[in-house]
Order: structure tokens, then C-alpha cells, then sequence
């Protein structure tokens, strides 16, 4: 990948055909939000081009790609599956509170609120302006319902917050705030052509799995990596209350855990005991098992892309969703 | 007007025959947001629920149903432009920091930044489903680009703070983020139909010139209504640093005046030299100078009216028009 635009992951041979079509990408975005313009408009920029690692318009292209579909509604869409990313990432870390991300400050640590919010919803219509450029209904319907499916399912979990957290629960937000960006990122591509139901259905499973299997691996890193690698503080979810796969099959195997217990009450951690905690989770062997259940998702997604034709993009599609729960950070 | 909607303005016996419309525009409206899911989506079908004006899908209406709009796809229209406007006052409110609107107290007031902003959200999402409900291309784009030009415009507003206020900064504030919308509600609504792109041209322009109208005197009446009449503080704008017109061209008059010199600076007022800088502006004469531009924009927007075609709906917008100015609340 371009070394400008800082992509973190992965790094596979089989994506290099995609390098030219990713900097087009890259192009597309840096030109909807002009840095001159205002210094919020060059941070909402510099995030953009921090990189992360742009999976869901790689997975948009390499479906688009093998499936034939035309080449400028593709990179449109694939920009603005990255924009739409974007825009929630801005909200969420306001909402969160958080103060990193991509190893730099979030908009929200170094602006008001208000600001924080003003970008995000720039973000949120530039992606909006984009897909509409791909002239293509069935995307752009797909593309507004995901957009509610995410903002709902971001409400719903901060409204349920205090409830008993459970699995289900979990599987339902990663489902709507994480996997159905995925779903789109691939479906949207395949509907940009005339083909048959059948595609769109299967781009649609495959995504929604990789993504599924993209945030449970996300919230393991949450627990194991380095600060420095991960782009943000290690161990964040658990200490602003939010309870991932790791703590929620660890609280199903020990319920009377009191430190555990009084996170759940909304209670705040001192430093020592949230380290022991997180210590306690890690060598409990639910990251294992998360991690298993990630690669059961994973293998679910290729299921539903044995339909796809043979080509490069299958498998360059097949290695990316492997490289998902291998990743460091 | 239907009672259930709490439509406060206007009372125009021009308008009764869009009774029924506006009832089933309400209907659509209330089907977006499920009260019943969470406390949230409660209260922010509760801001729906109450009102407002509806001058917007009622400009909606009347243009379409000359023009000879569709019912479906033009309801639709109607409805995603007032979930626009709803969106927009949402965040908003929580970017200026108000406590009340509609008489009631604003999301913000009530609920974290966080549960604000994704409410919002929530409502921007909800009107773009809207509008692809009419499955109109040209009025799509149209849409898109006005929420990007309401958002731009804010932002802009916010990161100007500070600069010396003009008129010219004001008009391009309202403009984006107040005669947009009116132009949106016109000029979709023309294009709903393959008419001649005149048709479009002009149902934008009126859109557009009663929309800044609109405006001006919305500014006005936060110096000159009751609380009760207004639905929120009078003399907001000025307490919380924010210029209006009636403001602006006071300080041309009187760039001396050390109150407004420093609200200009960014600082606040004490409650009593407020109360006599509002007494001052009041008694100056620029509200009556503002309302004289206010109807400056009604006669231009009446002018390209002129080419609409002659109909009970021309007369029922040449009545609403003029009502923007005369209302007094």
C-alpha cells in the first residue's frame, strides 16, 4: 500500500494488485474535506489520513473487482464505506470519551462537544455525497439502512447500559455497529452490477461474519496489546465499563467475581485492582476462546464465499479474512 | 391543522385543503422514531410530536401539489425535510448549549452529549431513509447536498467565533443553515416530476427567499417575544454570544457601544447590562430595519413565484410568505 496514506494491516502479497485502486481511494477521500478550509476540517483530514487499515474498502474493491463491477461507482463506494467508518468512529469516541485513536488525539479530547459533533456529521454527508455518486439504488439503500442500523444499535447499548450484560446482548451491537459496515462493504460492491440475487446475498454473509470476527478480535487487542502498537490505551473498554466478549465469558465462568460484579454495578476501578482484574481475565483463557469464536465466524464468511467465482480477488478475499484474527493490533 | 400535532402557525384558512396531507405526513413522522424502544427515542419522538411550525413540508406540499407531484413519493419528501430539520435542531441545540425548544426541554438538557449526538443521528438517518422512499435521483442529490451545507455552514459558524461579526457572515450563515432546507422543501418537491428545469429553478429561489426571511425574523423575535410565546429564552442569541441581524446592524450604528464590544470579545454579560443592551437594541430601530430586509426577501421570492402556474397552492404560498413576516412567534 502507499506508505502516504500510513495503512497499519495488513500487509499481504496478494493485495498488491489493489495499490493503485487503494491511492484512487485514497485521492477520493482527501478530497472531500478540505484541510485549508478551517483547523477542525484539517483534523477531521489528518484522521482520515492516519490511515487505520482500511480494510472495508479493500474487502468493497475485491468484491467489486471479481464480480465486475464498473471501475469509478466502485472506488465512490469503496470511499465512502472508509467515509461512513470515519464519521461513526468521530461520534463514537465522543460518546465513549475516548481520548486516543490511530495513535493520535481524538477530535473530541481537543475540541468541545460541539465541534466533535459538527465533524462527524460533515463526515457522515460527505460519505452520504459519495455513495450517491455511485448512481446505484440498491447500494445506496443498503448504505442508508446500515447507517441507521449502526446509530440504533449504538443507542440501544447506551440506553441497555446498567442492564445485565450477556452475550447476546454483545453479539447484537458488534453485529450493528461493526459487522453491518462490513456487510455493506461487501454487498454494496456486488450490487453494483446486474448479477444475481444469489452474489449479493453471499457478499452480504461474508461480510457481516469477517466483520463480526474484525471486532471480536478488536476487543481482544483491547486487553493484550501494546499501547504504543494498538493506537490507543490497552484495557480501555473494561475500565470505562464496557464489557467485551473476553469479560463477558470470563463473568459466565466466575459470577462472584467483586471486581468484575461492581464494573457491572457502573462502579469505577482504582488503577490496582483494574490491573489485577485485566490480569485475571487475561490468563483465564477467555481470550482464547474469543479468539475461537472469531475463527468460527471467519469460517462461516468463507462458507459464503465458496459461491464466489474462482479469481485472484477470492482469493486475495480468503487470505484478508485469515490475516483478521491473526493481526496485532 | 390536525390537533394531535401541536402545529402552532400558521392559522390560514388558504391552507386547510393540506389538512389531510399534513395528517398523513405526521402519520410518517411518527412511524420513524418507536417511542416505546428506549427513553430516548421517546423523547425525541416527543420533540417530533410537538410540532413545531411545519412550515417546511407544508412549502413542500403546496409546491408538489401544483406542480403535479406524485402523492406517495411527495408525503415522503414532506416528511424527510421536517426529519431533516428535526436532526439538525437536535444537535444544534446541544452545539449552542439551549435548554428549551418547543416549549419543552431540549435532549440535551435531559441527556449525556453522547445520547444527544446519537439521537441526532438517529433523526439523520431516518430522514435520508425518507427520502429514498422517492426514489427521485435529482431530489436525492438534492437533499445530500443540503445537509452538507447546513453541517459546512455550522461549521464554519463555529470556527468564525471570534471574527468580527458582519452582515455578510450572517446572511451566508442563514443561508446554509436556515434557506437551505425552505430551498430543499421547494425545490425537491418540483423536481419530483419531469417538469422543466424553470419550475425547479424558481420553486429553489422562493424556497431560498423565504427561508432567509424566516429567519431574520425568527432573530427578531428572540428580542421582542414572551418566553411562552417563543418557546424558549428570549434574548438567547445575545447571552450567549451570537449576533443576529438586529444585533449587527445596532453595532454598525454604534461600534462604541462597550456592552456589545464585549460580547464581541467572547465575554458575558451580567443579567442587567444584558437586559439594558437588549433594551437599547430594541429601541434603536434596527428590528424594524431587519423585518424591512426580511420582507425585501419575501417580495424576491414572490417575484420568482410569479412563473408558477396560477393555482389555489400559488396563493396558499404567496399567504404563507407573508405570514413569515407577520408571525409573532
Amino acid at each position: 500500500m502507499s506508505d502516504t496514506t500510513a495503512t497499519t494491516f495488513p500487509v499481504l502479497s496478494v493485495l498488491d494488485p489493489l495499490e493503485f485502486s487503494m491511492q484512487q481511494v485514497e485521492k477520493i477521500l482527501a478530497c472531500q474535506v478540505d484541510g485549508w478550509r478551517s483547523p477542525l476540517e484539517a483534523a477531521l483530514a489528518n484522521l482520515i489520513s492516519c490511515g487505520g487499515k482500511r480494510m472495508r474498502p479493500m474487502i468493497c474493491l475485491l468484491v467489486g473487482n471479481m464480480l465486475g463491477a464498473e471501475s469509478n461507482p466502485l472506488l465512490h463506494m469503496a470511499a465512502a464505506v472508509e467515509m461512513l467508518h470515519t464519521a461513526t468512529l468521530v461520534h463514537d469516541d465522543l460518546v465513549d470519551g475516548s481520548a486516543l485513536r490511530r495513535g493520535i488525539r481524538t477530535l473530541n479530547s481537543r475540541w468541545p462537544a460541539a465541534a466533535t459533533v459538527l465533524a462527524g456529521d460533515y463526515a457522515f454527508t460527505q460519505a452520504a455525497r459519495l455513495v450517491l455518486g455511485t448512481g446505484c439504488m440498491p447500494a445506496i439503500d443498503l448504505f442508508t439502512a446500515t447507517m441507521s442500523c449502526m446509530v440504533a444499535g449504538e443507542l440501544a447499548h447506551l440506553t441497555q447500559q446498567g442492564d445485565l450484560p450477556g452475550q447476546e446482548a454483545y453479539f447484537n451491537w458488534i453485529r450493528a455497529k461493526t459487522a453491518s459496515l462490513f456487510e455493506l462493504a461487501a454487498g454494496a460492491a456486488a450490487m453494483l452490477r446486474p448479477v444475481d440475487a444469489g452474489s449479493v446475498w453471499a457478499a452480504r454473509l461474508f461480510g457481516e461474519k469477517i466483520g463480526m470476527a474484525f471486532q471480536i478480535v478488536d476487543d481482544v487487542l483491547d486487553f493484550t496489546s501494546h499501547p504504543n502498537e494498538l493506537g490507543k490505551p490497552v484495557g480501555h473498554d473494561l475500565a470505562t465499563g464496557v464489557l467485551t466478549l473476553p469479560a463477558l465469558l470470563y463473568l459466565e465462568a466466575h459470577p462472584a467475581d467483586p471486581d468484575l460484579h461492581a464494573i457491572t454495578c457502573g462502579e469505577k476501578l482504582p488503577g490496582p485492582a483494574l490491573d489485577h482484574l485485566l490480569a485475571r481475565i487475561c490468563t483465564s483463557g477467555t481470550l482464547a476462546a474469543s479468539l475461537d469464536m472469531a475463527r468460527t465466524f471467519i469460517r462461516e464468511g468463507l462458507k459464503a464465499a465458496d459461491t464466489f467465482p474462482e479469481s485472484p480477488e477470492r482469493s486475495a478475499l480468503e487470505a484478508l479474512a485469515w490475516s483478521v484474527v491473526e493481526r496485532k493490533k
